[in-house]
């Protein structure tokens, strides 16, 4: 099925103990689509850049199946650039430097060959924006997931709630669960979440997994215990990729499905965090997932047998 | 197969969010032989109270078949009485008062039908008498697990290393892993603690679950969303108390076992936390264990499909 996702498109700048990076490519749409095209083959992106940023990149994601018919490039303009420290836990960071740029007056724009999209994925970007891409699209989509942050939540939550209310999934940390529900128990703030329109919510625990709320359902995914988290940039945004390419993959929105779905993007995830950026994504095969779904099975197996 | 638990049994006075408890009973050892007790049949005690501790109590324990002829009762001496006052995040707490009492010349005695058990807990306490129960033991048991806490890393680290050195399975959580091993990553930091004796490490993450490390094999149990923890005295112990329990009952000591006894000390924990004291471990039955532990089948139950 056809797969939209709306993020940007970035430079990023990274510190963590292990090293530093000069502008490398980053962007929560970056990290989306390449993360997702591994199952999705019909995907298009929705994005802006300016005119530095290299067509080599590009050229690698067109290379991916990635319709980039609707990334505009803005002559004359920057792109989006993040800059941060990752502290010695690696969960938690410093924001060195953001340039809004090409982000600061991002209109999106839907060509005519993404209407009609099953599956739409709004990765963190302003809720006017997201909405105004939900708005553009002719035919709502099967499914349509997004992901935001605490700064919206910040700024501009009445926007954030009229956008909430027009979508099936939510994808957000821990930390953004209690911060928008006001509610300490994610199994309390689960259910104020979704009264505000979401009905699926994935909350996301980095190190310790992630759950999954669906009516009176939840699924609790384990991660995988790594030895060293080298840069923990887009795994988020990677996880949210592999989750809704294996949905648009197999077109099947059952809880059962989500479940495995869940598999998928937490495997995804836990290659992104091996190298700094987008490397370790454009890396791996396959076969590299497969394997690593393969120590997920293994990791969170377990069959109870009758003991009285 | 009898087992043995050594551990506190005592008096706790509890603040949390919710409440306030007078004098209750508590203690590692109760919670760990009244959360076993639901499995391991055979099951003997080594403590010891004061004279002001109630005969109705100790009758409690009998009832459940739990043997009580290594519990010395010391005339004219009084119980250890420990209060705290948890947090709002339930997380952390402040310890306001520790009375050792009779724990503080507390020297273990073994009666002669205690000999020749197959399984020993060790229950949280100096490492000098969980050495002394070992030593006092004729024969090794077939497995031995031991839990302790950050205390005994400050105070008595050369003496937990000689005891480690002795056991099988170490359970503890987290934060004391990792200044056990001086190691942040939970994967290094099992490497470090397993080579200083226990091949079995089970680390507990509290709501986030546990991870058992054997070998190159993991295991991620995930931990009920609760919608509130009324009290986590006793959770741990009462976790240990049902994986030992589960252990001694089914009398198999794989890892897949081993899976099978951290999903059913979990499930017991999760029963724990929502009273104060041992309050709800009194009222449960063996069909609301098996209930609740139909419930974490599906909260970390899922089958992947080939998709390409």
């Amino acid at each position: 099925m056809s797969l939209v996702t709306v993020g940007s498109v970035a430079f990023d700048a990274i510190e963590t103990p292990f090293g530093k990076t000069d502008k490398i490519i980053g962007g929560a749409g970056t990290f989306i689509a390449l993360s997702s095209s591994f199952y999705a083959k019909d995907q298009k992106i929705v994005s802006v850049v300016g005119d530095d940023f290299p067509q080599s990149m590009l050229d690698v994601l067109a290379a991916k199946g990635i319709d980039l018919s609707g990334l505009q490039v803005k002559k004359g303009e920057k792109t989006f650039f993040w800059s941060g420290r990752y502290h010695n836990d690696m969960n938690s960071r410093d924001t060195l430097v953001t340039e809004l740029n090409v982000l600061e007056h991002f209109d999106p724009i839907i060509p005519a060959s993404y209407q009609g999209a099953e599956y739409l994925m709004l990765g963190n970007l302003s809720p006017q924006v997201q909405r105004t891409v939900i708005e553009r699209l002719e035919k709502r989509p099967k499914l349509i997931a997004m992901d935001t942050m605490n700064f919206w939540m910040d700024i501009a939550m009445d926007e954030l709630k009229k956008t909430l209310a027009l979508v099936d999934v939510l994808i957000i940390n821990d930390e953004e669960a209690r911060q928008l529900s006001g509610e300490y128990s994610l199994k309390k703030a689960s259910k104020v979440i979704r009264a505000m329109g979401p009905t699926y919510l994935i909350i996301k625990k980095g190190e310790h997994g992630a759950l999954l709320f669906h009516g009176d359902n939840i699924f609790f995914a384990p991660a995988l215990p790594l030895e060293d988290v080298f840069d923990p940039t887009g795994a988020g945004d990677t996880f949210a990729g592999g989750f809704i390419g294996y949905l648009a993959a197999t077109d099947d929105t059952s809880f059962t499905n989500m479940k495995r779905a869940i598999i998928a993007g937490s495997a995804l995830a836990s290659f992104c965090v091996e190298k700094f950026g987008t490397e370790r994504l454009l890396e791996i095969s396959h076969k590299d997932i497969e394997e690593r779904i393969e120590e997920f099975i293994s990791l969170a197996n377990f069959d109870m047998v009758q003991t009285v």
